[in-house]
């Protein structure tokens, strides 16, 4: 058996990896890192080699280096592409375990925030693992994920006194997916989505680039701040050429004038 | 000013906690910890007493330990219970803040899993705050929530491809909350509310005293494992004399017949 360690960095920077990481980070042989295609590629494969220079030494480890597949641009065939890219990933991850881990080994591979939050790296070592039974051990390490950090620097809960959390991406939010919801987090969205649903419904607890030097915050009625903030993300987009940016919904309570 | 940092320790044991949080630990003049009342409340403080052993050392940090006040049993007075129960801590802790903290000192509060979800200390700090404005600065820390853990455990991703997750209560599980999604978090339950909804909608990934010597998994077909796992809840329950689980259920797909 190969074991394969998936370990969540958390949300940007140094200082969220968990003790647990850095002891999984340390027993690892070789680390697996797929370069990004597009915009942030060289902030995310920066962080990586940051982190490995801190908690293993500059210089202590051993990484091999694979360039992503292009992901073909979906439209309602979303799902087949999606499955078409990973298998591809999968075929490349397993091809590079094959050729760089000996029987024993343990292979890691570095994931941004929480491994099981809109991440594909899961779903491609499971099917790593089905297509070569019995061959390798994939070991998970969960992280702080980028929405417990928006929470944070907000200092408020993610959801209401009891209530509901609806975790979604800025393409179900513009299906409709706030609908009947209080709290509504919303993932993957960098063109300012919050900006085209009902304003008057919800305040905002935005932040970009958060636990970086870049960390951007806002909040506030959505229908007060919505436009200056649709421009905001414009404009650092253009400024660093990319955007990391998530935020939570929180549906407005309206008072009833009295009959 | 006074400080008051509020660490997420993450879901039980020592190594969840971030270098963030070991540092902010570090920082802290005087840790404020509320006893909770009712089972699992050794094991909590317990918890809290070993990692400050740990991170600042036997005897090397100034605890100062309130009672918890009761809640009331509640029943459609819900939020106004849980309001009541929140002003009531928050009292204590302003007290507690006042007698034992110095102008610039910094106090803390331990929290378990990540402070933003189902906790409400986020909550009790903000009312301190608004009844002493400009007194005390308050500052959130992250961690890996049980979620986060959960789904590490199990090696899956917590939502499908491009789709939602919803993360709620058992109380709200039985009030209908699973209804039209694919992927819900259930937290607060202790009593096997999976048990009385429609098992064979869904696959269920469960798992109880998560990251603790006392872990226990369990996954598959809601209709085949369900009253097996609601046994295991009440027998582990016995022996413990608590529980602290959470689950995914997962909506199956249904293979349409071809017609
Ligand atoms: C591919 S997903 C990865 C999420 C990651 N696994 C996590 O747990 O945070 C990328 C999305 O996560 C959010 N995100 C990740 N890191 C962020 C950060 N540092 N600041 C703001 N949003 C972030 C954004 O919504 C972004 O579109
Ligand atoms: C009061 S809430 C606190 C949640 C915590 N803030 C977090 O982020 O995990 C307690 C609930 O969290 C879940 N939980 C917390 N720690 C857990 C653990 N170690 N194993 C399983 N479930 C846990 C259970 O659903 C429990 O009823």
């Amino acid at each position: 058996m190969r074991k394969i360690c998936l370990i969540g960095m958390g949300p940007g920077g140094l200082k969220y990896l968990t003790a647990q990481a850095i002891a999984a980070l340390r027993k690892v042989d070789v680390f697996f890192l797929l370069e990004k295609q597009g915009r942030g590629k060289e902030a995310l494969g920066d962080t990586r080699h940051r982190v490995l220079d801190l908690y293993r030494g500059p210089g202590a480890y051993r990484v091999v280096t694979a360039e992503s597949p292009p992901r073909a641009r979906a439209q309602d065939d979303y799902l087949d592409v999606v499955a078409d890219w990973h298998a591809r990933k999968a075929e490349i991850f397993a091809a590079l375990f094959d050729e760089h881990l000996a029987e024993g080994q343990t292979g890691g591979v570095l994931v941004w925030g929480d491994p099981a939050l809109y991440d594909s790296s899961i779903a491609i070592l499971r099917r790593v693992q089905a297509q070569y039974p019995g061959r390798f051990e994939v070991e998970v390490t969960p992280a702080v994920s980028s929405l417990n950090l928006l929470a944070a620097r907000h200092a408020i809960p993610l959801h209401e006194i009891g209530g509901d959390l609806l975790v979604t991406t800025a393409r179900r939010l513009l299906a409709g997916a706030a609908k009947d919801h209080e709290s509504v987090a919303v993932m993957l969205d960098s063109n300012a989505a919050f900006a085209q649903i009902a304003p008057e419904d919800f305040d905002i607890y935005w932040g970009a680039y958060l636990g970086t030097e870049h960390e951007v915050l806002a909040s506030g009625p959505l229908g007060e701040i919505g436009p200056a903030l649709a421009e905001t993300v414009r404009r650092e987009k253009q400024r660093l050429g990319w955007i990391l940016d998530i935020y939570l919904l929180r549906r407005r309570h309206v008072t009833e004038p009295a009959s």
